[in-house]
């Protein structure tokens, strides 16, 4: 391995062994040299790479706030029409929201930003504007409900969506994300997407996973 | 003041005080001496009390859990039918979980339960159950869309419920609560309560606050 390529290794290992710790205790909660332990990195290698634990959360939340456009992107590009596009960006982001260990990790910390002393993340008004595009493309191709209000319903979809992430997270939980998911737009679909598309898209919440 | 109704309002200021450090800390981050400052009472007055911060966890889940059952059995009582008690009750809840110190603190702390070292909280299981129970109800009175099924929809509606929730904690937050809650039933219901059911109550969010 080159010396690049290892200090890019080192630098991964840092930031997972950190979201692991943070998304376990919060940032108040998280020390670094449980971090140093979980990593199996000096703490002259780790300070090569960080400053300190804020800078780190700072890192993570950064890492999750750029997920959201490289995963909207690729779905935009693979020219679906908008509502398969919202589905699919929504189910990805939700898989990676309850699995990925950096996404979770930045968005608890995001929610903690005030104690980080991070800048308010955009997170959630992020993915609310992303939707509300998407839905009004929709709307112009006819393929939403009559009384449908594009910034209402991409709330009412990001609220489903955090309600989803939150539950993953619960000692009691019982379903995976995906699956609560898809029951999620079976119901919710009904009153988004005109009768028309969902008769010519029956199983609403697989088509585009 | 009594000795029993001083030793009361003294355990009530510790708890509150508890619940805003622990609402804001998480269990990890929270500190046994803000706490006291938080709540004017001496270490002495503490300990009679409590015996440590875990207990203090304990008790606030406690309370939390205890919550649900009283605002259900109220909501039961009105006579209503099943899906505007059911409506009722999330409204409820909803706003005592953006808004009540308390239960705030015992839902963040029963979801970090493994760190207090309490036994899992039921927390939202119950949830499902009561509002499954309550559109089981609201089937069998032809109150349903037919394709519902009550189990399935009460986690939808428990997965939204925990949305709202969780963005009423984000710091770009826009909405209160009740007003997500009441965007998500407008939608939601579309595909959960009859027509025939939504005709005769047109504005489905606001029938039952």
């Amino acid at each position: 391995m080159s010396q690049q390529r290892r200090a890019q290794a080192t630098r991964n290992a840092i930031l997972l062994a950190a979201a692991e710790e943070f998304d376990r205790c919060g940032y108040a909660g998280a020390s670094l040299s449980s971090i140093l332990s979980r990593s199996g990195v000096t703490k002259g290698a780790f300070y090569f790479h960080f400053r300190s634990k804020e800078s780190l959360a700072v890192t993570l939340i950064q890492a999750r706030d750029d997920v959201l456009p490289s995963v909207y992107q690729r779905w935009r590009d693979r020219g679906l029409d908008p509502l398969r596009t919202l589905i699919g960006f929504v189910d990805e982001m939700i898989w990676l929201l309850t699995r990925d260990a950096v996404v979770r990790a930045g968005t608890r910390l995001a929610a903690e930003s005030e104690l980080v002393g991070a800048a308010p993340s955009a997170g959630w008004s992020t993915w609310e504007r992303v939707l509300a595009g998407l839905l009004v493309d929709a709307q112009r191709l006819g393929q939403l409900q009559h009384w449908v209000d594009p910034v209402e319903a991409a709330r009412v979809i990001c609220a489903a969506a955090a309600g989803v992430q939150a539950l993953a997270d619960t000692p009691d939980r019982e379903l995976d994300g995906g699956t609560r998911m898809r029951e999620i737009w079976r119901y919710l679909l009904c009153g988004v997407a005109a009768p028309e598309w969902r008769d010519i898209t029956p199983c609403a919440g697989d088509v585009a996973t």
